[in-house]
């Protein structure tokens, strides 16, 4: 990743959830403008997630602050019994995840859930970045480290909103 | 723990299984007398489990051979729902467990599962040592370094059957 | 530290070397004017810089490009017969450090060299950040994470020379 | 490395040693019989001695007990200006190493110190374990990970005198 100015990849496409765990009401992205937004999708049974990932978002979360928001989503695309909203929440409970995440809604006879589908991931775990604008500047399948994930968000907290 | 010779804490319970993962058959602890045996008791949505002890007896079975066996036993008593037997089928495939894993059967109307009872388990994950004479030599329960495991495996494989 | 801009700490003050190691000429902080510079104040014989402050700095040398510059300060305060500029050649070499490095300079009678004095460092490791107009941005002594510096990082390097 | 019976490689050549660092007299292998000996060969300006070799050596230094003996042994043959008696205590000082080390003595004209030639060490970090017989076991040059130590060491602790 380079550390120079992200750039825009086009408008961050809404989430578009079956439910949410962590938070008394859905999340919209359109609702966080003016603020950079880590929005870490995962499985609670992929280990790149697990060992790295979700470890990762964890500690953005605790850097967070009212300029950034930490967010999850589950976007299961196999083993869909084992990773069901019951599981997540256990998974959550027992993983200490603090911050709110999406369950990403499945359209009927498309194994791959919607939100998956609409930033066009490869797999999971994947970091996206949204900035202050609401554009999507960063999609990274795959571990990325601290240091490159730190610069890519001071870079975009520098940016005015 | 102390390097020196390991206590014998009684006979090794034998192993409850309701069913086996990575194994075409039961296992059964009274044929394996004469080699040491690493028994890994864990739930799939413990993180001292998943973080720390599952890789650490991953790499115990990369060291093992003839003499020494390397077990899983997936003793639930939280979370029944979640960490179903299909479940830990995904996990065990997803995180490449490839030891055999005994799913811990459960009584009706107990939480705790049966081995998890005989052997007087205080949570996941545990660390069970048991020599080849069949005793039981270790019970460690929470995080344990590989050093002094090491120390442990070492002690045990050099008594003689 | 926090995610948020920076403060200004002033100018930064000259570096004062004896000899540079990595570098055929000396590296002089005014003439990096319009580029972010990484500091990395270090004792070759300092648990925390050799563990966890030097290589930091070489990731972050890895990530270093037009507009970021990495250099190191030898500040010896202590032990100064073990760690004399030969031995800190022959560290450089062997813990194959690439970038830059100024030994900094001692006036007669004083152990605490001259570059230190003027950044007022409290020891080593201290990680020192300069903005693109030559002005301390930070001053970090110990250990700093990987994410917090990036951050930091990112933010300077947004802002326009 | 092998978790079976370790072999025996003959018997373990007498330390020569020009000083000692961390002890009140002169440690003699001899002396040492019946007893488990784990003799770390490093030099303080080796990347894998400093980042893995010493630290695990500290490891096992705080598991042993009466039947097991941590000692260091700084066999110096590259940058002999920098390595010097000094720059090591200065060393390990600031790096809190406990165990007694030995300095390898040189002959006139060899660059290779006494000991290493008649352990015929390839290089640094080397781990070598002494039983309690004093025969030499393992002769390890680079990296060996805690488990394998660990077991290793858990074997020799096992035999009788």
């Amino acid at each position: 990743m380079q550390a120079h100015t992200l750039p825009v990849l086009g408008p961050a496409p809404p989430i578009e959830a079956a439910a949410w765990i962590n938070a008394d009401a859905p999340v919209a992205l359109e609702r966080l403008r003016g603020r950079v937004v880590l929005l870490h999708a995962f499985q609670m049974l992929c280990p790149g997630c697990v060992l790295h990932g979700l470890p990762q978002t964890q500690r953005v979360g605790q850097l967070a602050h009212d300029d950034l928001v930490v967010l999850g989503l589950h976007s299961v695309f196999e083993h869909h019994d084992a990773m069901t909203p019951a599981a997540l929440a256990a998974f959550a409970h027992e993983f200490r995840l603090r911050f709110p995440i999406a369950i990403d809604a499945h359209r009927s006879g498309d194994p791959v859930p919607a939100t998956m589908r609409a930033y066009a991931l490869q797999g999971t775990p994947t970091t996206l970045l949204v900035d202050r604008a609401g554009r999507l500047r960063l999609r990274h399948f795959g571990a990325l480290d601290d240091l490159a994930l730190g610069m890519a968000l001071g870079g975009l907290l520098a940016e005015s909103a």
